[in-house]
């Protein structure tokens, strides 16, 4: 497979994922936490398949224009802080995509596990977490079939 | 449809306009001329698929450590002058692939239109150019039915 076919096989595990985690918590009352706004695809799918307030996380606004989340959901920093700030806010998550990475992989392993417990503070119990490194804390399940389970994760917040 | 679904299609027709333009040029002698390296997904892919000399024009080397061209094969620098560099090296191109472009449609148009004849200097009669920008002194062709004539374009080489 070369990595063309790889990167497409990669897009469609994240969209039957998401797809498959916004059914899953059709019934969890609480928002939508976008970890990584990058160029606003997946917050593009978000937003238009799920209606729920949608927080967004980000150092950076460089998202494509017809993406730009309302300023009112957007929390330009770094996440840890913008995660406490969250927390602080009261907002009650019921599912969350994280797709932080600065693509070396011992590196955002650990960042992973050091936003975890922040990411946590915000989830609804029952709530979701797909995401695309490991997490900690959680109860890791099983998603849709069709996905490669090295290359998608899911979590389930206690 | 989502950005990030509209994405992915755009991939697939990729793939399959790649692939249909390998198998119509399977008889025609020449090499492939890869135009914008990028990330190199499209390079691996053709590599993957075709064996033949790869020509790679890029102004910078910043592809995945894993699809780097063999440095003979790769010329670094503005399109004009490596596309007459090419043709002046005497190479004969069967299949070329097009993928310049600053993201801004009256730009990119402008310049596949000024490096047209370039490319033509390097193709030979019955050579095939896929592109994601019009060109012009080509022959427009239809590819694959699969794919959405206003995303991927065909050309043949008077």
């Amino acid at each position: 497979m070369s990595r063309l076919e790889s990167f497409r096989r990669r897009l469609t595990a994240q969209i039957d994922g998401i797809n498959w985690a916004i059914e899953q918590t059709r019934d969890v009352q609480g928002d939508i936490l976008e970890m990584g706004l990058g160029n606003g695809r997946t917050y593009d799918h978000l937003r238009e398949n799920a209606e729920r307030r949608i927080w967004v996380i980000d150092r950076v606004l460089q998202c494509h224009p017809s993406c730009t989340p309302p300023e009112a959901d957007f929390l330009q920093g770094e996440a840890d802080e913008m995660l406490a700030h969250l927390a602080k806010k009261g907002a009650r998550v019921a599912l969350a995509h994280y797709d932080f990475g600065f693509g070396i992989k011992e590196k955002d392993v650990e960042e992973g596990a050091r936003l975890s417990p922040l990411i946590a503070a915000v989830m609804v119990p029952g709530g979701l977490v797909v995401s695309q490194q490991p997490l900690v804390g959680f109860t890791q399940i099983w998603g849709p079939d069709s996905i490669d389970r090295e290359r998608y994760l899911f979590y389930r917040a206690p």
